[in-house]
């Protein structure tokens, strides 16, 4: 089943706090939205105090009073479930529903996000007042959808509560049945950790040298996740009694220690993201910094959007970013340059929203947020975003018909949750994941490849796979053998895939087997691992491949072919030299190729190369790199959508008549796309 | 009412703990002391076992000793106050007079300031010791005044423990009266944060992010300024009522959180200075450092002293470095060259002291103090700290009518308690004070124009600001209305107002409200910021102001004139080029600039010289930007003070007959300062 | 007494974990260890729950067989007692047994060494296991010897739980009777933390600025030792009544507040080490660090190996290691080159080891130490590693009779525990010893004169500092009384002495007594430090001495000579230029020397050179400063052992006919060592 957004038309939206203005206000606030073409708002998310201002004292009147005027004047809503930010009555007389940090300490009340989603007496209070809201509100002819939480396990991931350890043990009883199971599982012979009661076991407590056992972490991080799946479906389960039928169920933002796949199975119709490409900048990857990261700065968000395309092909965006960024305390963002907000919303689109909508309507003028600034300024005066939002106004009614086409990628990098996680507490193959993705999406971006994320997930299958020519495994390092058994399906019919270093070596607990490393890959490669060695910081090492001297930065293995060939032999002064550094392996109509080591861009590329995937559009767009080409499909009508990220216009050529959606003006021979410009021609 | 230290004469004294050193070592050290030119003791900080062993059980008869003898040789004495350091047997007994780290550990006994003041016990004890000490030594002849306590909230100056969260309550209970008022002040319905009950407050508690309400934790720096206020107040009633005729009461240090108008108001009669010039090797400011900090050094300390200044115009010094500097686990500095200081006794008395007191006799030879080095070391041999202190014995006597004289500035940079606090929570605005500040003081000494800084206190009036030409406000975000009103009295009067960045923004609770920035001030600038951005590190901006290009760092705004001027425009590569950035606007015989960035040190410099303040003794003294020149005066008599940093001689020229008082000897044309020199030319 | 290993030959081991693999395996596996000349195995450490898998069901079978294997195999064993691991059930019933942070966060189950060593419940418990284990296995024919715990204070060696502070007041107060005697040894005077009551007293607390009174946790540090030392003790004591005649009680390590003569003296027949020269990888020595360690990297484990000769003049190690290294958290290292665990073990050799035990058979497929890999990998198959064990194998027994001669040096530096422990808590003296020792090292490689390291303990003898022409001492801050007596004594039979900076100028509770430094040393070097300041970091300061400039770095002292003589002047542009920084006097026939600095590696080949022990053997061998030239001497019989640590060949010369024990081939002449090349002459 796939979990997408279903519009007919790209849609406008923002981002609105009734609670945060006085109500005189929002009527006018109202008429300016619609004027600039804004058609829903979302509101509810954190006013759990205005539903049940003390304990059981419900009281509906305000959000009743702005659903009212909103369906007056012909606004659409999406209404929140406030559970993100429990009131302070709540989490005083019940602490055990704090969540804490690792030494037990409990989070406290004036953020948000501070609860664990496990204890008995959390979960009814946001049963009951999911409940209310929903029975209330639910048949409102307002409403169009339900956003639940607000960016769950954003401010944090892990949870050390007694009552997660309660329910960790639940959990484990539940999985394993015995204690032999789960020190079996979980490698408790080593360091003599064996637990002999299951009271014995805890979350991750403070050790010394915060290392505590690597695959009860790991279960603990698949324990979270279903977990926060638990608690979107008790609230989803909810809705879904009352609400009105069409009205969607979704959430907003991509967070850690979800398995999303989940997430959507048991509570959502599809995700939406928030996405705010300025934090480039407050995440160092924008100042001065020579990386892939540090040269694409916010084109680096079509990464996070392909993540969220892996969720839902078709997706929303709940916040797009407005203004600059920033808490009063961290994450300092500059504005937008006048045309960028506009830029990142086209951004979106071109990687598969149908859907966006703004942070927000207006800063704050409160609390921790005052520097997210939004559409309108403190002052409420008209701002050069409120311009930039008519043009949108305008343009996305004339690509309107944009809604429910498809990003169309040939490529797709995988990732998998339990790798992931259990990556976090490796220093040896979790780093490497974020190296080699930012460099095979930087080199896609400059070789305006389109290219998708795809999640290795328990229910994959063989018509998933099918569109694409090649599949690249980083560094999948828990590689399930029922994966493997897909993927070799999958190259005997002629796909391509890519496997990374270290992919393979653990099972699904994180443990290493007593087999050869790539494991159950090893046999699709022709070959395996027979030593891996870090690459020291004042080294260099590279392979040679196709003739060219390529890196392969951080992790170098020396690979032995059996029934595979040596595609790259090493070419370092290390004692490996002239080994295999990359092997390929011929099945069926299709092959494995294994790279021993992570990816560097020029790996990616000079493999792009080789597969016949860089400019697949060569023969209608000639692009210099500097311009992001994304490619929208909707049965045999394509949408090329060119997005220039620098501030100086950039030239490109037309080869056919086309027609650019957003002016309507045609296309052809020697063209430019001014400085963040945007084209969407088809 | 002004707080100033009244003395006919230059004094020098000296921190003594004769609890440190066997008895019988007490009268050659005083000798010795007086001999050099020693005429006050400071003594008994710290004590408290010494007068109350254990609870209850008090004796008097240790500092009764000491003080005899110090009548019997002619010493004077200032007597303190023991609260800062109490005795294990009180915190162990009372483990609730503690402070707390932020998650509730508490600070435990073994350093200083380690408790709360707040716990009624703990002041209940300190009542006691206070009242005991004052009713035994007030009358002594040797005492000449009184120190409360020492350096409060110099270890720390945030409060977590209960007793404070007890008292915070109060204190707002007081304040706002309903918790209506509360929450609205306070922004809470921002993240749903409203109190529905008086007891869900506390004072900051672990969040995540550490990212607490920040109003409410301007909140609590109010409230823990009014705490350590009434906690002083309580101290200096007590020693009032013992205390002879013309004996002061006083305490030593400039730190955080606290009001020090208030403090003058409720419980001394001016402030001390702790002055430790080579701090600017610990805290980084030293060694190669490119900044103004980096290449003024020790020279910066004049800023601090300008911050006493600011306090009471004439004050003492408590403590004046006199070795190298260093706890056993920290802040280690390296040993004053020879000739330093005096330098720095001089650089005191150039800013307004009166009375300098060295830290401190003999070095201490147990804990963690044992790198600060006093004037005689460890082995209790003569030093060449002895030497220089005996010739700084015959300068004073030389110089003795410096006393009561002023420093004379025309220029004033303004600061305001509660902006200051808002802004240690706020990396937008915050840190842009240090920058300004520094770059105004630096632009200022290179000009030799004698600089104040001034406080933006409750009760300023036309009166304080009127010996001002120029006032400077670099960032004041809680600009109060009155002080606005305040300011444009002064203006119309002739006076010139420079105000920075993000001026008037917040209101006073550190909200933003619904008005265009600078709020307060926008009348008086005519204009108002339209817009504003953090510069990313790699950007550089610049306007051009009086036909050059000045660089505005950090944060730039957008401003737009009502009906003041565009005086300067931006000249950047970023979206605002040739937008003004700087405004002017004239009012009745005066005028008032705003500038939309944080203060460059040239920039500051382009002011001076545009409000004619640039080398205002010209016409006497021809220095170069190595010396600094701080001007006290008397009636119509003059003091100028010339003092060389640098290890080289400076040459200058006197352009009139001078005499030097430290040598008595004249002082005209072609004139040389030595390494280290200092002059006092009238 | 000396505390050395005897073995009639050089002898391989390896550390093996029957619990981790399928008893299966075990048999395979100890025939292919044997194959490749492994003789010993070690066994039993962590494995608490092998024998006693809950409380007080004890279980001896599973070691039985393995132990009854390996007598059947011919394999010896080493086993170990399982303290260091404590299981589950013991730590979650008994609380009280966990060491705790700082702020009194108990520390928990899952890594190791997670228990303090003085709660009397785990105390209990430790002695009855090794009981029950000894009692069980102390007549197995296949145990040579006995480890006790493993790695004792690695993770951590400081200790904050409630038992360490009831133990830690029983020692005080035996130690010293009286709060009188215990206020003035601890200097509670200042800052007023004079104890009234034992109860007032804990191991260290938090305090604010982490700075507990200095003397209280330098006697905290002796406690843990004495602590250390009792454990041991206990458990040896145990196993003494049931080991068999001739088999051995050791550790493993080394680490910190532990004084290893002491524990020696108390609880082993001789110590063992854990060598892993690729920690200079992850300690940040290997890259691009311009220090000694930067460019000696794994040569620098020769600086440990003395150590561990200071402590066991003949020793073992008990883990070498064989392949690359790291937690799955932390420490990461490469591995090793080929032909460098075989250097390796030979460094260990050249340095005094007899027995050689590799870490690990088998890399673990669980738990957080993956990455340790051992002699094979996870997969089981063959390895260069086991390839290189066979090479050792041969050559060991062709140089077997190099077991039981002993390393000759003609230099020792000293070091003293008490002054290393205050030192850690002091930022002016402690760095110096790191930064003069490795440069003595660095200086004592370069010109291949065999150093040793010397602890200055509490029974040091006059015979014991015999064998040397030259001692140094760095910075020895805390020098006993005792101990000057006995350099004195040395120097007037001819000795050779340098002290440098600090030297006594702290007494044995870390005060400052009133007497000049260098104290007890001060008539031995015939002069007194007036003056010392920290160097800045952006100046730079020698002295001329022997007519060169020699740099004298980190912390600078201005002398005085008595009745010795300034042998080197201060040259720097610092105030101190041209007064004495180098004092010599002669004694008897000897002399001592006074360094006021920091060593530089300059100043340490300089003084080499001025002592006539550069290239003590330049006789027999012309070697590159890239070789180590290790000797051992058995009777007339001397060993040069030649090391190659980097990937190229070294030539060197020969002056005499020689054989190279390893190939029995002769040397003489023109010769070359090949890259990670080894060979032993004779």
């Amino acid at each position: 089943m796939e979990y997408s957004i279903h519009l007919d038309r790209l849609t406008l939206g923002v981002c609105y706090y009734p609670e945060h203005w006085p109500e005189s206000l929002w009527e006018q606030d109202l008429d300016r939205m619609l004027e600039a073409g804004i058609s829903v708002c979302r509101i509810g998310e954190f006013a759990w105090s205005k539903f049940e201002r003390t304990e059981g004292a419900f009281d509906f009147s305000f959000f009743q009073r702005f659903l009212d005027l909103a369906q007056r004047k012909g606004m659409k809503v999406i209404f929140c479930t406030p559970t993100a930010t429990p009131p302070a009555w709540l989490t005083e007389k019940y602490p055990e529903t704090l969540n804490a940090f690792p030494d037990g300490t409990l989070v406290r009340h004036g953020m948000r996000c501070h609860c664990n989603h496990t204890s008995p007496v959390f979960l009814k209070l946001c049963a009951r007042v999911v409940e209310e809201i929903a029975g209330h509100y639910g048949s409102h002819p307002a409403i169009i959808g339900w956003q639940i939480d607000n960016e769950i396990n954003c401010e944090t991931n892990m949870f050390y509560s007694e009552a997660d350890s309660v329910a960790f043990r639940a959990y484990l009883k539940d999985k394993f049945g015995t204690l032999e199971a789960l020190n079996q599982a979980m490698g408790t012979v080593f360091w003599n950790q064996e637990y002999t009661d299951w009271e014995e076991i805890f979350v991750a407590r403070p050790t010394l040298a915060n290392s505590p056992n690597p695959h009860l972490l790991l279960e603990q991080k698949k324990f979270i996740s279903e977990n926060s799946v638990a608690f979107f479906k008790m609230q989803a389960d909810i809705i879904k009694k009352y609400r009105k039928p069409g009205d969607f169920i979704t959430t907003n933002g991509v967070f850690g220690h979800i398995d999303y796949q989940d997430l959507n199975r048991w509570a959502l119709d599809f995700i939406t993201y928030d996405s705010y490409p300025n934090f480039a900048y407050s995440l160092g990857g924008a100042n001065g910094n020579a990386s892939a990261f540090g040269r694409l700065r916010d084109r680096v968000s079509g990464l996070s959007l392909a993540r969220v395309r892996s969720i839902s092909p078709n997706f929303g965006i709940m916040e797009q970013q407005s203004g600059g960024g920033g808490w009063q305390t961290r994450m300092p963002q500059p504005a937008p340059r006048p045309g960028q907000m506009r830029l990142w919303a086209w951004q979106s689109i071109a990687h598969g929203a149908d859907f966006v909508s703004f942070f927000r309507w207006r800063t704050c003028n409160v609390g921790m947020e005052i520097y997210w600034n939004g559409i309108l300024p403190w002052d409420n005066r008209d701002s050069r975003q409120l311009e930039e939002l008519r043009v949108l106004r305008d343009e996305t009614a004339r690509a309107a018909e944009l809604a429910g086409s498809r990003y169309a990628a040939k490529v797709a990098v995988c990732y998998h949750y339990p790798t992931q996680w259990d990556g976090e507490g490796d220093i040896f193959h979790g780093p490497l994941e974020g190296v080699s993705v930012m460099n095979w999406f930087a080199a896609c971006q400059v070789a305006h490849t389109p290219m998708d994320l795809l999640c290795l997930g328990e229910d994959l299958g063989l018509e998933a796979l099918a569109p694409y020519d090649l599949l690249v495994l980083p560094h999948i390092a828990l590689l399930p053998e029922k994966t493997a058994g897909l993927l070799k399906e999958y190259v005997e019919r002629g796909g391509r895939v890519i496997f990374g270093a270290r992919t393979g070596f653990k099972d699904e607990f994180g443990r290493c087997p007593m087999r050869p490393t790539p494991g159950p890959a090893a046999e699709l490669v022709g070959g395996t691992v027979r030593e891996y060695t870090l690459v020291p910081e004042d080294s260099r090492t590279a392979v040679v491949l196709f003739g060219r001297s390529v890196p392969m930065p951080r992790l170098n293995e020396i690979l032995e072919p059996e029934d595979g060939e040596a595609l790259g032999r090493w070419y370092t002064r290390e004692f490996y030299d002239g080994q295999p550094g990359v092997l390929r392996k011929r099945t069926g109509k299709g092959e494995a190729i294994y790279v021993g080591a992570a990816f560097s861009e020029e790996m990616a590329s000079a493999l792009l190369s080789y597969a016949g995937l860089e400019e697949p559009y060569a023969q209608w767009l000639d692009l210099p790199q500097d311009i992001e080409l994304a490619v929208r499909k909707k049965g045999d009508r394509a949408y090329h959508i060119l997005l220039n990220y620098t501030d100086a216009p950039r030239p490109f050529t037309c080869h056919g008549p086309m027609t650019d959606l957003l002016t309507g003006l045609p296309c052809e021979g020697e063209a430019e796309l001014p400085p963040y410009g945007v084209m969407v021609l088809a």
